[in-house]
């Protein structure tokens, strides 16, 4: 389960898979480049959580990071490529949000280094997250020239209050473990050697439910926040498309990419 | 105001009425059954309550429970009986609930011991909640095989966060009286000889002002969150009815009722 | 950018206006009324913030009060006026308050002094909120004989949740510096001379980032409230409208006008 350097993974290594027990653990693997999220990357974590969600063995799924690095998001090389976000977004980010937003088991996620952008905004989609004390976070947003992404427009503010999320978005703090669990980022912080094993226990301890009673409860708490959900994505995908390869985004990505 | 023994008692005394000085304190009172809500239960707490709103004497109320339990919520022995969850609810259970959540006048808790169940979730419709220091919660749906009621899945989320309340529903820890204050579930933790005395010169204080602005207050805050409440609940009765009777359910039951 | 003792100001007087890198500071100017929002201070607040929201070399805005107050909130003077108060509210507020909730740059509070009535229901208006440790909060709705406004029945739970926002309307606690910190109506506490340089100072590194980004982001936030913020303030008025002038309301004016 731990991260491999092959710099190069094929596709199908891009989320390495784990079955125990009902607890299917996914593991972004892409850790040459933090596990950041590129085209083929946001497609093969679709699949993979697709996949989880329809095998009836699976009953909890538990997502991390191989390497030293939960996600760095967003993959600036494409953000830079108008041919990629030729409409404002990743098409592969248009194809996992929804997979994520309606996900209908106990996701679990397990925060075992930094988290930038989506590394950051995937976590109000989670149901338990568990972060590594030496885990940090950040949403480097106005810094890139543009705006939130995953509904973080609506659901930082819900996880953590207004005027935090306002404080994350505005002015970019590094967001440390003890720090995301009294953002409702996190569940808890557990030191790093203990972080997978621990949440691989509270899945298994999940996983001995019945699956109609787990599908019911989550669908149940989805269907609550769905549509404010998907209008706020509607609304940021609007924003962001006037934003990417506008001024304040080109001079940022060249900084970025060409320090 | 202390509990009783007397196993068998009539309807008119499963819920104790005692005014004063415009409040009114309601007792569960079903001690030998741990204040669960069998049918007769859920009609009296229901005319209890739509007495005191259409009372214009009652300016707050306060419920408690007699004896050592709040309430053990649903009784088990009528979820067992297919008579009764024909529907997949009980309809006293369906009686009391938009009288709860429409309910126009400042209602304070005083949760005096365990509550399971509805004894958790019936708290997010109280307005301030107080517990006493030996007091602790469960809300055991998954272990039953079934799912969240009283709208749990929006109001769990919306009370301590989407990550807190899915480890209450998917993990089903106890919670205790100061972590049901770190989760919003109670205002204050107190000992038990100081809850009741505690919460009655709350409601006193409450009782101080003029009832035209308590309701309006009261009836403004429920109307920001009614229809959420409202839809919330009618999902679930839609779960419900589907695992209620189903095998996780009936073999639970089995297990809860002859150990 | 201190208070000063001019009993009289003019308009333009009552808000004062400071620009610098970006930031615009607006101080509340009436501070022998503490501040207190008669019909001129609405009026110049909103013509105040209207203008920064349209001037291009705004980009972040930070609010305080001059003297020793915040603001005392709406001038009770003028609600003993029924030649004011005709509608159930001043036509002032219903000025100021679509500005305030649809302000698209990001808008920083320093809570200099005491804060009652608006003087707290404006906090969950702003992005980041800092105040003095000498500073004190208060809504004295229900002691006046009147109901919430500026949203607060909806704004008030989601910020700080139902049971303490009940707690806060119901029983009307001063609420200190610290307090507002963990009710959310803050985001952190300092040493009164401290205060607005820490204010500015966080507004002008928010001032660093392109305005375009920083609109985008303010602007998705407030849609994702925006209409519930607005259904409650509707429904406010319409209680203010029966409440103001009625026995209650009449009898607490006479007790603070003539005491």
């Amino acid at each position: 389960m731990s991260g491999n350097d092959s710099p190069v993974p094929t596709d199908a290594q891009l989320v390495l898979r784990t079955d125990r027990d009902g607890v299917r653990l996914l593991t972004f693997n892409r850790p040459a480049k933090r596990n950041a999220f590129n085209q083929a990357m946001w497609l093969a974590v679709t699949e993979a959580l697709r996949d989880a969600a329809d095998d009836d063995s699976v009953r909890c799924v538990v997502i991390t990071g191989s390497g030293a690095s939960f996600t760095a998001g967003q993959d600036l090389g494409e953000m830079a490529d108008p041919s990629v976000f030729a409409n404002g977004e990743e098409p592969g980010y248009r194809a996992l949000m929804p997979v994520l937003e309606e996900f209908r088991k106990p996701l679990v996620a397990a925060v075992n280094g930094v988290g930038v952008g989506l590394g950051l905004t995937i976590l109000p989609h989670c149901d338990l997250v568990f972060i590594a004390d030496t885990a940090r976070l950040k949403a480097p947003f106005a810094s890139l020239g543009v705006t939130t992404e995953a509904s973080a427009s609506y659901l930082l503010p819900v996880t953590m209050g207004w005027q935090r999320a306002a404080e994350l978005l505005f002015t970019e703090p590094w967001v440390d473990a003890p720090r995301a669990v009294e953002l409702g980022l996190a569940l808890r912080c557990l030191p790093e050697a203990e972080l997978l094993p621990h949440a691989l226990d509270v899945a298994g301890r999940i996983a001995t439910f019945a699956l109609p009673s787990l599908i019911a409860t989550k669908t149940l708490m989805i269907a609550a926040r769905i549509d404010a959900v998907r209008a706020a994505r509607a609304r940021e995908e609007l924003e962001f498309a006037t934003l990417v390869g506008a001024a304040a985004n080109t001079a940022a990505l060249g900084g970025f990419l060409n320090p």
